[in-house]
């Protein structure tokens, strides 16, 4: 049985109603500049209350979030717990590995259990690159789906953290340029950023790596594409280290922790290349010393931190938008089957 | 020092106050029909909580929640800690195995602390028959005990949402005849299903199963006994598929899982002996091309996911029953000492 | 960047603000008698809450409480949980061992990432005594900190539950003659007990405990030194066992659990040394036959349970006193800077 309510496609046609509104979050990639300028409105709402003495809003008070880590993230999890929270919804924490699927059940049974439970959405990371994708389109299409990061694919609510961080310092993104440094092949993050930063009209989107850490046709994604540091960070107003994800690499890509550093580190030095009012970021966790040095991760241009107080923020913008935009396509069908 | 409200006897004496009401959930065995038609009546009110937008009733706001997991089921820990957040309890998830057990400390020292901390509710899952009603009779008989499988004892709250899945498509139980296929032997949910059909009167239950998976004496439950699957499902109006308890089979008792399916089976052929309107029923996990066809288990006489919904509200509403049962006896001994 | 809410210096200094109020609770070392008081003042509120039909109050409502534990115990980390649910916090559980230190983020920035996620309180075990007065002074000061038991050093809110038990059994604290019998050498809790007894003026502290179990100079803490149970026990008003603590001992202190029970356990014969309406405590988990007889342990004089209560009260006592002095703080810096 078929359920109307999925479609197939890409993930674009996935993620929007017939109205336009965001049912799943799983890519920026077709997203129209209009919806991430929604989203970023809206978790700027939430950076209010966030620091308000009570962080708590009754949005999805009675709604049900369930966390599916099917790859460990203490910290994302955390943040999307704590946004849900905050959001006043109910939230369960499925530790995949240890449940039935080891029981011989499979994924998509496990998947429509919970859809049965009545969850409103899933937060789902998987090492496999378009996971969200198909539980949104082909297995639970009615429950709102939030990509957390899949495989090398695509990181969707860390890219709109970074994109709200830098609207935040900088303002409109037209007089901007941005230099992603690193490690640019294994980054999920990446695809994200420069997608996000071409729809929400970034002047200029570069990207600094060595060859090996390159992917390629990478300019296809609407980018420049520097080798040297210098050249890469020459008047930058946004300068965004990437983590070396060592846990990725199976070869020998790179010389060595400390070659990369050398060549690739942000440091009090290689930054004075980049505008004298440039912000620092980092999508964490980092590893000082390979990626950046301290004194530039904790100094005054870092804006680190506050990367992570905008993902909570940003992470409440995409559950309450989704699980909104789902609830209005089931009063509409309740409605019109009437 | 005895407990003045612990109580000696079977656990049906031990479920019940003197005013008749529930206070533990532990076994269908011994239960009055009035007080399971109760339970269903209650937990078809808790549906209509399920699907309004904010799913979610106080009536439990301000009382915690234990779940007490001895033996790993992260689907029924989820059903059980989502029914108690939608009551607005709070709710404590331990992990035995990791706990102060370890550290010498007695079972019976661990629950009486966490009793000592003002819980409500134990959620109990046992790989020992009989260990809820232990607890609730010799132990902590103050908190609110609720059977979430014990050995191959009993699981009556899978029972008693199979009865409100049967109800809520079926309507009286007077003339239903009933079929509960497969591994009878190893199910504690068999024996809980079998007892509560017979208690709300249903017409005739049938277990259909190889010799090998027939207990000793299972007549005696109150149900006739069929070896081959063409008489029990003739003219059956439910039919019910349990799960191949591979994982508690010790020795070989199936000659393979391919004979099984091609004896015992649910497939679109063999549900032709049932009724034309029965429908299908099965406790989950499921082993697809094991005990039922995924035609069958995905078809339109499948009510599976249906269960699961209705094993929230049932979840619900012996929660809600068990808690306020005891706490009217704990009003009733202040009044009393008063 | 030196935050300006860092204070170097004890940590007496450290837990209070500028106008003397509870902001981190770290050690009862150098906490003036008021504050004590005030503690358990509170905290007896918190009894009645408890015994509420709702054990629920708004006082954290939209603020959240981590549970940071470095090293395992299910049942403190309960009590704070529980505590932190019924001030009616979001409370986040963080399994430290498989978070983002594991990636090759140091502790430091897990923590500062917390605090950017704007937590207000953390709850911190670890197994290096001073670990929470280092987070405190050093890392997160603007985040309450509470110690849940520090390394050999400090078991602050285990003792402030045993002087809430002692004061609601005993009332005044200047007649009473307390004995603390057993592993006072790896106790962290004895050492916090013989602090606040002090603090709040009890009569005289006793430790007794064979010469291999007693540190150096235990006497400098304040407290008479018995090496003989009938000399210690001597006409005292209370009696705390301690627990054995098995899992720290390395070497060959003890001769045998049963020789240690034979001349320093808690029995019904050597009980008749102590005042005859004196109470029995232990912090638990009780090693029963080694500390203490299961006939005292479950018998009149036994307050054991009623510790596990006073827990909770104590535990929501100094979270709520903490993050209000922390909000407190925030309030005027913010005041000060406009």
């Amino acid at each position: 049985m078929i359920d109307p309510a999925s479609r197939p496609g890409t993930p674009a046609q996935v993620q929007l109603g017939d109205d336009g509104r965001l049912r799943h979050f799983i890519d920026i990639e077709g997203l129209p500049k209009a919806l991430l300028t929604e989203i970023l409105d809206t978790a700027d709402s939430f950076r209010g209350v966030q620091e308000a003495q009570v962080k708590k809003v009754p949005l999805l008070r009675g709604k049900t979030v369930a966390n599916l880590f099917f790859e460990n993230s203490t910290r994302t999890r955390a943040t999307f717990e704590l946004a849900a929270k905050r959001l006043s919804a109910d939230v369960l924490n499925l530790d995949i590995k240890t449940s039935s699927t080891a029981k011989g059940e499979t994924l998509l049974d496990t998947l429509q259990n919970l859809e049965a439970m009545q969850a409103d959405a899933f937060v789902v990371r998987h090492s496999d690159s378009g996971a969200a994708h198909f539980i949104a389109s082909q297995v639970t299409p009615r429950v709102a789906i939030i990509n957390a990061g899949d495989g090398r694919h695509a990181h969707p609510t860390q890219a709109m953290l970074d994109m709200l961080t830098i609207r935040r310092h900088k303002g409109d993104f037209s007089r901007l340029r941005v230099a992603i440094v690193g490690d640019i092949l294994h980054s999920r993050v990446a695809r994200s950023q420069i997608l996000a930063l071409n729809t929400l009209g970034a002047a200029e989107v570069r990207v600094v790596a060595p060859r090996t850490l390159l992917p390629v046709d990478v300019e296809a994604l609407g980018c420049r594409v520097f080798t040297r540091l210098s050249e890469g960070l020459a008047g930058a107003d946004v300068v965004i280290a990437l983590r070396l994800q060592k846990e990725r690499m199976d070869g020998a890509l790179l010389p060595s922790e400390s070659e990369f550093y050398r060549h690739y580190g942000l440091t009090r030095d290689s930054l004075a290349w980049a505008h004298p009012e440039a912000i620092v970021m980092h999508p964490g966790p980092i590893n000082r010393g390979v990626e950046i040095e301290s004194a530039v991760a904790d100094g005054p241009r870092s804006v680190i931190l506050d990367q992570v107080t905008n993902g909570i923020a940003v992470r409440m913008a995409v559950l309450s938008m989704a699980v909104s935009g789902q609830t209005r396509e089931r009063e509409q069908r309740r409605q019109e089957t009437q």
